[in-house]
């Protein structure tokens, strides 16, 4: 099979006859009660006890969701709040991830100029072999604010290495308009960062997709629409399914006619699942790994049903 | 003394009288040949190597700047190339840079959503009191792209800290005008950002200045004057000087008639001196020190001969 990043991820995909996307968000005040007293029992120091909490969340909810989805994307803030042992705890889940056969993809929405922006891609752009970066991810985050000269070098080491990024184009949150919907000349930044995108990703572009893809909010349909058209090259990831309002109507339209196109995230409402109807009063805290299985299962079917991913060949 | 992050600035400033801020680039390829060989004696692994290289080169150029300049800036990426050992060397060098009284801008580019942003401002933003975060520094560089409200949590935690943020307005790269040089609406793209900075600014202002800062880069003179107006109330940080090109001439507009408004960058020509002219020549790759103490002092003079903040009261 060829190293491109766009490829592995698709191969991914339709072993698991999915798109789903598992996010790995260890909230210190939200993880599972038995996880907090193994970390307790462990360690005395509190910064070591939320590592050690973080590690063992994630390994237990990689083992949950390995079997089911093609990628992971750990939130690497949570981690970094920690500090160091953090940041150790985010690369000992990465690692687990991929030894899981997971498609990772590190979400820490980096970005700088020049030979900095290099020396964030060296680090965080493993791709096809773990063993080439220190953080052992696929794919990474990437913020565009900076200009397109300081996303060439993620896209030089992604294209060597089978790796890929993902550009902030349109964001899931309430205020993403402030600067993504200015009109420029008849065209938003947003628009203006896709179409930089997709010469980037047609640059790249292996089986009809590039290893540059983009971050387009599911809680933006009418955006989704229009730029799941106008960056046909472009692999997508979908903030925004479940706790912040998108619906698999609304992700629908990432998909292309093959099914391909898209990943679609959902964090809280697996990872906290347990926390959740109708999955609190079934499973409970006892067992959240269960109520994280059964949403994942059923974020699945969701998908399955009311997207062209449902019919993956 | 007022905990306010633009008071214990210009106190720094007024004290160094200079606005010389000294970036902390460990470049592995560029490491003075002794802190190399200090780093294979001690370690096998090549990780741990360039940690503890990293590690020492920046606790010896901290105690040659320390007396001299009133703050540093540790370039984040360069330590997490090498993966959790290069984060608990940054983790070290901040801790040790504040031993030595001085200001501690981590440039790390950060950005996210909600409670994301949240926890990257927890963790960053230790302020006034360096045991609140596990990042003990005083003030982060973020990214501004995903909308006014994802500055909000970095707000309002600098302003209980005394911790600072620099915002993203124009920066310094040759592409810099790809997204932030759009022009909506007879604005550009870096001025939208602009007016909600020194808004930010402006609600969180004490003596003048807000604990909300702003990146605008040295390589844009005319922007800078224009954006010094524009942001009366906003520290700015201006990267640039030196190999980027620019000169005091260039940096000389960032600076209001009290001397104060800004601090100015300088990485490389600092940090690797020792390789540059009239350095290389008169002091070598084992004088590195003095080259880094000579260069420093002579930007110190260059910036007090062509600027207001020469004349510091």
């Amino acid at each position: 099979m060829s190293n491109h990043y766009a490829t592995r991820l698709h191969a991914a995909i339709k072993a698991k006859q999915t798109p789903v996307l598992v996010g790995l968000d260890p909230r210190l005040d939200q993880l599972p009660p038995d996880v907090l007293r193994h970390a307790r029992d462990e360690h005395d120091d509190p910064v070591a006890q939320a590592a050690a909490a973080f590690e063992e969340f994630c390994v237990r909810l990689i083992d949950v969701v390995a079997p089911l989805v093609p990628a992971v994307k750990p939130q690497s803030a949570f981690f970094e709040e920690w500090g160091p042992d953090g940041c150790l705890a985010l690369s000992r889940v990465i690692r687990y991830a991929r030894s899981k056969g997971l498609i990772v993809i590190c979400d820490a929405k980096r970005g700088d100029i020049g030979t900095t922006a290099e020396a964030y891609a060296r680090g965080y752009l493993a791709g096809a072999d773990p063993k080439a970066a220190l953080w052992q991810s696929d794919a990474l985050t990437v913020n565009p604010y900076l200009g397109r000269d300081t996303l060439e070098p993620f896209v030089k080491i992604a294209k060597e290495r089978g790796a890929g990024i993902y550009v902030l184009v349109k964001t899931s949150n309430p205020g993403s308009a402030s600067f993504q919907d200015q009109n420029a000349g008849g065209t938003t930044i947003y628009q203006h960062v896709a179409r930089v995108v997709e010469e980037l990703a047609l640059e790249t572009a292996e089986d009809g997709f590039g290893c540059v893809g983009a971050v387009v909010g599911a809680t933006y349909p009418r955006e989704l629409v229009e730029l799941r058209a106008s960056m046909p090259h472009v692999p997508l990831l979908i903030p925004g399914y479940g706790s912040q309002g998108g619906a698999a109507a609304d992700v629908a339209p990432a998909f292309q006619e093959s099914g391909l196109g898209a990943v679609v995230n959902n964090s809280r409402g697996i990872n906290f699942a347990y926390k959740l109807e109708p999955y609190a009063e079934e499973f409970g805290p006892r067992k959240w790994e269960a109520a994280a299985e059964a949403a994942t299962k059923r974020m699945i079917a969701d998908l399955a049903a009311n997207t062209t991913a449902g019919k993956l060949l």
